[in-house]
C-alpha cells in the first residue's frame, strides 16, 4: 500500500482561492501535471500524485482585522522521494518555500520514511543510564569565554564547573578548529579535568565538544575526538543540513551522545509568514536526524521564543514518534538559579537547565554557580520554594544567587 | 596584520541604543567579554576581538511613520573561525540570527578567508567556451514532469528540448535515486540524445543531473554520474549546506560545471525582519561554494523576487569578487519568448534564460518552444522588436508563441 508523507503549511494570501493552491501544491510538486494526461496514464501516475488532505481557511473577522490564511495540509507519496531528510525537505518545500507568504508548519513521516532513521542512539534515558541520574531535570554549563584562550585556561574553567556539580559542559558553538586548543587537545585536558572532579565529587559528566570543519571529515573529526576521550558531540546541524547529522548519529563508531545546537536557526522560526516552524525545525526533524539534546532558545532570556512555541518544542523532542528515541529539551539563555521553580513547573524534570553567565557569574565564583542550581533543583524537588530553601545553612550557593537575580514568578 | 570579514545586519527595535548593541555584539561573538578583561589580557586578546565598524540608524520620521531599525556592520578577525562558510556562518549569525528581529544582509571575506576557495571551476567564461558560444544570452530547458516516468520517457523529453536548441537541460530538483531512472542510467540516456541532437543540428548541450542523497556519498554519486557520461551537475546547495557544494566544486575528479538549485531559499530570504538577504544566500556564497550557475526565483513569474533583489543576486554573482571567476546567473520561473528583450534589457548577455512551461507549452511542442526561444534572442540581438520579427517567415515558432503568452513590455 501507498506511503505518504505529510506537510502541513501556512499560506497567507487576500484572495486566493486555497482550495485551487493547494490541489496546485500537490500536483505541482508530484507528477506535474494531472488534468491533460491521458486516462491510461493517471492510472500508473496515481501511485505519484500528491493528494490534498485539509485546507483551513482562516478569513479575517470585519470587527477584528487581521490576515487572511490557511493551514494546508498535503500527503506526498513516499514513492516519490528518497527516505533522506535533504530528499524529503526539497520535495515538500524546495521551489514551494519561494511561493509567496508560506511557511512549512509541520511534518509527518511515515512508517516507511521513519524506519530509515535510528533517531537518538541514546535518548532521554539512554542519557540518564550514563550519568546515573533518573529522579531530577539534569544541569549544563557553558564555558564563558574560549575564543582566544589556551588549553591551561579551558582545563581551569572546565575543572571549575565540574566542581559544580554538573551534569554536561559544553563548548562554544564558535569554537573551531585552532591553533591555541585543538580538539584532540582540548577534549584529553578536559576529559582529565572531568575524571579529576568525578574522582573528588562523584559526580559523572559528559563533555560535548564541538565537531567543526568540512562536511567529509565530520565523521573522522568526531572519531578522533572520541579516541582522545570524548565522551560527546556538539553540533551545528543547521550549517551543514540534517543529513550530516544524521550520517554523525548514524555511525557504528560514533557511540557517544550528540547535542544539536540551534546556530541559525533564527534565520528560519521567528516569521509568521516564512520558514520553518520551531517545533519542526529544532524538533522533529532534529530528533529524527538523531540528537540526543537539542539546544533552543528558553521563554526567559533576551534571545527569546514565545513559551507556547517552546513547548510545542518539547513535545515534538518528548512525544511518542514511531520507534525514535525521546530527545532531551534543553531551553537556553537568560537561565538563573531564580528561574528553576518557573522551569520546572514549564518543563517537568525531563529536561536540561543550561546556563552560561547564571553560572561564571556567580559573585562566589564558577562552581558556587553550578552549586546554587543543584540547590535550587533540589529545593523545588522537596517542595520548598528557594526563599524557604535559602534559609537552610547548606544552602549558601543559592542564597547568594537569590541575592544576586532574585526568583523569577 | 589581522583579516577581517565583516558582516552587515539590518536590526530592527523600537528603542534600543543600536550603538551599544553592536558592540555587545562584536563583543558577545568573539571573546564574549571584554570590560571586565584584565588589561594584560586585553593586550593578547585584542587580535580575537570584533570591531564595530558602522552603524546606520534610521528613525522613522513624524510624518512617514515606518519601523526604526539600524544597518550594523562588525568585522570578525579571521583568526577566530576556521576557512570555511558553516564556521563563518556559525560566527556572525550563528546566535545573533536568534537574537529578535535581524537580519544578515551581507558579508564581505578578507583576502584570507577568500583565498581558501577556488570558486567555480569554469563560471561564465568556461561555460561559454565548453559551448562555444559568446555573444547571447544562453538557454536553459527544464523538464516538464519527471516523478513516474520510466527511462525511454525521459529520453524523448529531452531529445525534443535539445532539437529546440536549448544549451542546457537540467533535472527536475524533485528527480532523486529511483527505480524508474536511477542516474548512471539515466545520464547515459540523454547525453545519448544530446550526441543524436548534436549529430543533427551541431548544437552543444550541458545535462545538468541532480546529485541527491546522502551527504558522503554525495562526491561518489558525481563521479558515477560523470563516468556515465554527465557533463553537468545540479545540486540543492541549501539542504545540504555550502560546505557539501564547496567540497563538490572543489574535488580534482568532477571537472564539470555545477549549477546551483535554490530550493529552500525561501525559507531565508523573503522576509525583511530576518534570515540571509538573497543577494548574500544566492549570490556571493553559492559564487564562494562554487557554482557556476545559479538558479534563483525570476521578477517575472509567480515565485517572484523583487527586481531590484535580482538585479544584486545578478551583481553579486558577476561583479568583481577577489580571484572569483563569475557564476552565471539563472532568473527562473514565468519565462516565455515574450518575455525576453525585458529580461535581456534587465540582465544583459550574460545570462541564462530558463524555461519550463515557456517551452513545453507552445503549441507546435516542445521543440518549437526552444525554436521560438532562440528566434526571440536572435531578434533583440539584431535590433529587432519581436512583433517585427515575427514578420520574418523563418520565425514561425516565435510567432506562435507571441500570440500565445504575448509580449511582456
Amino acid at each position: 500500500m501507498n506511503q505518504y508523507c505529510v506537510a502541513t503549511y501556512r499560506s497567507y494570501d487576500d484572495k486566493a482561492d486555497f482550495q485551487k493552491k493547494a490541489q496546485s501544491i500537490a500536483v505541482g510538486l508530484t507528477v506535474g501535471s494531472w488534468t491533460d494526461l491521458p486516462e491510461a496514464q493517471k492510472k500508473q501516475m496515481e501511485q505519484h500524485l500528491g493528494q490534498v488532505v485539509k485546507v483551513e481557511v482562516h478569513e479575517p473577522l470585519a470587527l477584528q482585522p487581521g490576515e487572511r490564511y490557511a493551514d494546508i495540509t498535503i500527503a506526498y507519496p513516499d514513492i516519490n522521494f528518497s527516505k533522506d531528510i535533504p530528499a524529503l525537505l526539497v520535495t515538500v518545500f524546495g521551489k514551494l518555500s519561494m511561493d509567496g507568504k508560506i511557511k512549512l508548519l509541520d511534518l509527518q513521516f511515515s512508517d516507511d520514511f521513519a524506519a530509515s532513521f535510528a533517531g537518538p542512539k541514546f535518548g532521554l534515558a539512554g542519557i540518564r543510564e550514563q550519568l546515573q541520574v533518573y529522579d531530577r531535570p539534569l544541569l549544563m554549563s557553558i564555558f564563558k569565554s574560549v575564543v582566544g584562550h589556551d588549553l591551561t585556561n579551558l582545563q581551569e574553567q572546565f575543572y571549575k564547573q565540574a566542581l559544580g556539580g554538573v551534569d554536561f559542559i559544553k563548548d562554544d558553538e564558535i569554537l573551531f578548529e585552532n591553533p591555541l586548543t585543538p580538539i584532540e587537545k582540548r577534549v584529553a585536558a578536559c576529559i582529565d579535568m572531568a575524571r579529576r572532579s568525578e574522582s573528588e565529587t562523584g559526580q559523572k559528566l559528559i563533555y560535548f565538544t564541538n565537531i567543526t570543519g568540512p562536511t567529509s571529515q565530520l565523521i573522522e573529526q568526531a572519531k578522533r575526538a572520541i579516541d582522545a576521550g570524548a565522551n560527546g558531540l556538539l553540533f551545528n546541524v543547521l550549517a551543514y543540513g540534517y543529513d550530516a547529522l544524521h550520517e554523525l548519529s548514524s555511525h557504528q563508531d560514533i557511540q557517544v551522545p550528540i547535542a544539536a545546537h540551534p546556530a541559525l536557526a533564527g534565520a528560519y522560526y521567528p516569521s509568521p509568514h516564512y520558514g520553518i516552524a520551531a517545533p519542526l525545525l529544532l524538533g522533529k526533524l532534529m530528533r529524527l536526524a538523531g540528537a540526543d539534546l537539542v539546544l533552543f532558545p528558553s521563554p526567559y532570556g533576551s534571545v527569546v521564543m514565545p513559551k507556547q512555541e517552546n513547548l510545542a518544542v518539547q513535545e515534538a523532542l518528548l512525544a511518542p514518534l514511531h520507534h525514535l528515541k525521546q530527545s532531551v529539551p534543553v531551553p537556553s539563555a537568560g537561565i538563573h538559579p531564580g528561574i528553576v521553580p518557573l522551569l520546572m513547573q514549564d518543563f517537568g524534570e525531563d529536561v536540561v537547565i543550561n546556563a552560561g553567565g547564571g553560572i561564571h557569574g556567580h559573585p562566589l565564583g564558577t562552581s558556587a554557580g553550578g552549586q546554587a542550581f543543584r540547590q535550587a533543583i533540589d529545593a523545588v524537588k522537596n517542595g520548598l520554594t528557594l526563599q524557604a530553601a535559602t534559609e537552610n545553612a547548606g544552602n549558601e550557593s543559592l542564597k547568594v544567587a537569590i541575592e544576586t537575580w532574585g526568583i523569577k514568578q
